[in-house]
């Protein structure tokens, strides 16, 4: 699973531009950039008109729109979903999650601030802040890293070094009930060699990449 | 996995409008209905303008929209994505898949014809053919359930019948690089009891009601 990062701030603070920019510089070096928004109000993102905008509106629960470049699924669900089975699930082709948004979860922060709209950052800083961005200079003593609203090259370094690199991803993840478990190193080995092997039994001696096994349990089959 | 039905036809013959009616008659009935859409020309989704629109434009491989009542998930694809893949990644819970499109695919098709825009049906009927949605009358000797354009109740009656109710859903389905894998009674058990066996050791006596495993192998890793 790739690590998670939430770029939050106060209203209008500029966090949709920064990610304008950051992105491509992180693209430039390689990396691969997923983006969540979080979004509290009423839920919308297919262009109205289209075919699969259609289909919703008439009542799908789920739509797609698949070609050989891009694929959008658009689906209804009954709760706010987890950013970490999201990522689990959706996002296990990127280098980085960056969310916009998601201040209240606890993933690292990196706050965006213009003196220009407040006169101050956000007041509820702890110990998930992981840096500044800001039009401001850093206040004495702050122990934060601490950029340039324009230094996107210095910010995405920090991305690169303090994230991405370290990054130790689990090589087996498992959900279960729509709740992602965490295995420690020996379970988690366990797992993984007990389903490559009944794998590689099956498909005989091809090393796969990458296998997804879904299990919807009938209590009551055998 | 849910079965998956493809509504064909010729250009305009009327395919979202169908399913516009479509879905809702399902969807009343109880069922909960998926869509895909196939497109071959140049992709495009959101919403100009929308911060995840901002974010995909700026480079972004995968974005997604997250809200209490909705998701959306849009992304880079490599390659026409295997709409059995799809399905059994994204619509586990619906109770059937409609494509639009894919005419090329073994999919059991509906086709829909206007005569008032074309005079004969798609030349290439074959054996996937399982109905004809017409606003013409059958053709004497003509063995296809045949549906008037607007018996969209009988049309749905059809397809709960012969695709919903019977479906056979697989309880364990496996994927392996991108590329599901048929399994036999036998494997399919053998898969699921073993995976439901380590995951309930871990569990304790919960019985979980799906499960979820992700395996992205690494030769080298011990």
């Amino acid at each position: 699973m790739p690590p998670i990062v939430s770029l939050v701030g106060k209203p209008d603070s500029g966090k949709t531009t920064l990610l304008e920019k950051l992105i491509p510089a992180l693209t430039r070096q390689g990396y691969r950039v997923g983006t969540i928004k979080h979004h509290v109000h009423r839920f919308e993102m297919d262009k109205p008109g289209k075919d699969t905008w259609r289909h919703k509106q008439a009542g799908a629960r789920v739509v797609a729109l698949a070609s050989p470049t891009g694929l959008g699924v658009i689906r209804d669900v009954d709760d706010d979903p987890d950013v970490r089975v999201l990522t689990a699930r959706s996002f296990s082709d990127v280098d980085l999650v960056i969310t916009e948004g998601y201040k209240r979860l606890d993933f690292p922060k990196i706050e965006v601030h213009r003196r220009a709209l407040h006169a101050e950052p956000l007041p509820n800083r702890d110990a998930t802040w992981a840096a500044m961005v800001s039009d401001a200079p850093a206040p004495q003593g702050d122990k934060l890293p601490w950029f340039a609203i324009d230094d996107v090259a210095g910010l995405a370094s920090f991305l690169i070094d303090t994230f991405i690199r370290p990054a130790d991803h689990p090589i087996a993840t498992l959900v279960v009930d729509g709740e992602p478990i965490a295995l420690n190193s020996f379970v988690e080995t366990f797992l993984r060699q007990s389903v490559v092997g009944m794998i590689s039994a099956l498909k005989g001696c091809r090393t796969p990449r990458e296998i997804t096994v879904t299990i919807r349990n009938d209590p009551d089959a055998t």
